[in-house]
């Protein structure tokens, strides 16, 4: 059967992801190392990912507000762990001006080195904590729930679009409280967010769960994450949630009166999740046509297009897609309006129809003379664009029928999407026992070896880099410590000892 | 009288507009040099302002990109003026890693040096031009219309918040067309999105008009803006509309074949409106004790507080609070729906009602229990806090009265808001016909001098150099020449000869 890319996922699962990219015209290179330019479609799924994300974290009672970009270089100095973790990836700003360079170009001016330099933030922990210092005094300011949508930069050696690139979007929440437990309890709200999220809106099922120690965020005393599976059985990290205990109160004096009179340090937390859930959807629910947007997401749900021909007939023909296009913007779905566009860019109607199927808008309906005159419309199901013969699966209905179905009929689509993916990644977690199973279950031959689900004792420090160096033979790492595992019984996969809790194994992006 | 703030706007405009920023919680200083924290309130009505300027701009058939935050120092190098105008006040990334410094600290890692220093963008012709040129090859790729919400950092010596920072939040729209006359066109099509805007969603009255050649931003052909009026008389540049005609195409080689086979340089502008537009908001719409926002840009736009004491009636009190709320949540205002909150915080409620006042919410009511047990509210307007006795206007009104009358209510605020403050504007522009009544306008001795409107030849040059710095010893600039005036006749307030045009002077921020 013949697709609209010209590389298959089964032929080569990285250059299909490019393909996808672009043929969908979501992002293309920017000349810029490591910086990409988000097209209209691919930023238009982020603002449709903002929009829902935004709501549910008000929900929880966060402000949103927006903190500097450069973060002087001394925040860094302050909590240990965290300058080991980061300082090794950071854009350092060091001038504030440019001169001639006396051969025709421009220099850094010599004159206006900067006394500190300054770092573009990698993420705002030390930043916002220093604001955390100054808003807490006493325990009435507890606790303190902000949010901010911002863009940040760290210097990654092998970049690649949405997963791994230099300047990402993301939102990044901060907060502080009395308690640990309250503390540990809100990371944990931020995380069921982030497991909804992905769930209900972008269809993409995922594991939550803890990371191990060598995989928290620097400074963290925990770090939880959601974990979603690739369609080449590849493991990726789309949103985490750390709770921070005292260490940055500690660093940075966030300190407040407890209603006793004495004086401690706040707890606080901080979660993200960024640009990077695009490539995930991509990974998720994209196939051989190119992309498909789970309808919640997509920035049109259903695109119209008329069957133009440079004729006067054209003009009668777009009364009828305008005249259909409004009375589909009337209804819902999901609790908003649905988005439709007719689509009149003077192309031929075929590159349009498959422009749409390649960016995954869920329902395109071609308009043709024929269609007007039946009051019928043609309709294109992105999730079953082909019928068993193999032909495109271009459905002739009565417009009536057509627009009384389409809001139950991308609900349909959403739930379609989340189930396919969801057969899919429990079909691939293999529970495994020892680790002769897990080295034969990730051998070379084996192509798509998805997850293996085992057994530890949850080693620490060298024990556990023991652990990371036998994984790291195979590729893989720890994702993470399924949350709301009960107590369990047998060996430790890597060191024979009692077991304590189950974790996934995966390559991952 | 007494009022929330304790400095006036009679006694020290400039500690005036620190105290507002301050007392109503909107930013702060962030201990960055030149950058500040844009706390709740500040950053709510800048999201407000987005929401609506976006609809407004989707509407001119724009789409929503982003591009990167860094820019190769070459683009920069490409257009001479561009890279005239902007080279003296950028950030500049020459590091991509830090290092132990030896001394406990951190440093730049000489190793890490990068081949060609980035700058973090002042504004994105450079970055998006180089992308039009990638995307338009054929007049059919014409027009491109694009628009991204980011921000930007200018090295300003002097900085002061909202009006000026290092870094500031803007959205900036960019477009090529085939033709001069379609991008001229297009270009005032902006220039009036932002007039209507300020007018209608910020209640702001604007003059729009044409920037005098030495105010044009580098590389522009035309620089229109829309000029506001502080209530200290000064002017408020709160949005520009650059047709840049050919010269950014010439530089980064935007070309396209037209319909006749040939190829020619696209036609570019670009526009932009910033965070600054919330420190015109506060100039504009400040008294004596605090903001007060225009019902359409608050976040909050009716809130209410209820006298709660520590005591099991508390309870009920809250129940008839979040009732209200939830009747007041049906209710729409501006084709949307109200925004209500419920103020529960553990304050005082006289503490609660003047934190309120200082934001400037449009709406406040109290309920206490006797409000609660006559079915009542009471209401205070921002916009008319106290009686003719000075004493602060609460008044007591039947709980479905004011349910059924605040819409309109919000309306009228709104309204009354913009007639104060284009009362203001037009009282303050007075037209002058030499240039002894202009030094004599704008005395030492002269408080609020306001603008003056003259007439002039238009001088270009050596010429209009000269203008210029006569303007400079009163510490005048010309603002611009407003859009849309007739045919004039007279001589020019500089030069004696026949003008051309009448131009505002005014002194500015």
């Amino acid at each position: 059967m013949k697709h609209a890319l010209s590389v298959t996922r089964a032929a080569d699962f990285a250059a299909w992801y490019q393909s996808v990219i672009a043929e969908a015209d979501m992002a293309e290179e920017s000349g810029v190392r490591g910086c990409m330019v988000m097209r209209p479609w691919g930023y238009g799924i982020w603002e449709r990912m903002q929009r829902l994300l935004d709501d549910r974290i008000r929900g929880l009672g966060y402000d949103n507000t927006y903190f500097p970009l450069f973060i002087p270089l001394s925040y860094f100095e302050k909590e240990a762990e965290h300058v080991e973790g980061f300082a090794k990836e950071m854009a350092v700003v060091t001038h504030h001006r440019l001169v001639p360079d006396g051969k025709g170009g421009l220099m850094p001016d010599p004159e206006a080195k900067l006394e500190e330099p300054l770092i573009v933030r990698p993420t705002s922990e030390t930043v916002i904590g220093a604001a955390f210092a100054r808003w807490v005094q006493s325990w009435r300011d507890l606790p303190v729930q902000i949010n901010q949508w911002a863009n940040v930069v760290r210097w990654e050696m092998r970049t690649r679009m949405f997963l791994r690139t230099a300047e990402f979007l993301w939102q990044e929440g901060h907060a502080a409280y009395a308690s640990a437990d309250q503390a540990r309890a809100e990371t944990m709200k931020a995380l069921e967010l982030y497991r909804s999220f992905a769930e209900e809106c972008a269809a993409m099922p995922v594991i939550a769960g803890e990371k191990p120690e060598n995989e928290r965020f620097p400074g963290a005393v925990e770090t939880w994450s959601i974990e979603a599976m690739m369609q080449d059985g590849k493991a990726l990290q789309a949103g985490t949630s750390h709770f921070l205990g005292t260490h940055f109160a500690e660093a940075q004096n966030i300190r407040f009166q407890n209603a006793e009179g004495g004086l401690e340090p706040a707890q606080t937390i901080s979660w993200g999740m960024s640009t990077r859930m695009i490539g995930g959807l991509i990974m998720t629910h994209g196939d051989d046509d190119g992309l498909r947007v789970p309808p919640r997401l997509a920035p049109w749900q259903v695109v119209i297009v008329p069957m133009l021909r440079d004729q006067p007939e054209d003009a009668a023909l777009l009364d009828y897609a305008r005249d259909i296009q409004a009375e589909l913007a009337k209804l819902s779905a999901f609790g908003e309006p649905l988005r439709v566009l007719v689509d009149v860019k003077a192309t031929k109607a075929a590159t349009k129809r498959w422009g749409w199927v390649k960016k995954g808008a869920p329902v395109v309906i071609e308009i043709g003379g024929r269609d007007m005159a039946g009051g019928n419309v043609s309709v294109i199901r992105r999730d079953r664009l082909y019928r068993e013969d193999g032909k495109l699966d271009s459905q002739v209905q009565a417009r009536g029928d057509f627009v009384g179905a389409v809001a139950d009929l991308l609900v349909a689509i959403q739930r379609g999407l989340h189930e396919e993916a969801t057969a899919r990644l429990k079909a691939a977690i293999t529970p495994v026992d020892d680790w002769a199973a897990v080295e034969a279950h990730f051998a070379e031959t084996v192509k798509n070896p998805g997850w293996v689900d085992v057994r530890w004792s949850k080693p620490t420090g060298a024990a556990l880099d023991a652990v990371v160096e036998r994984l790291k033979a195979l590729k893989l790492t720890i994702r993470n410590a399924p949350h709301g595992q009960g107590a369990i019984e047998g060996a430790c996969v890597f060191t024979g000892a009692p077991a304590v809790e189950r974790v996934l194994l995966a390559r991952a992006y």
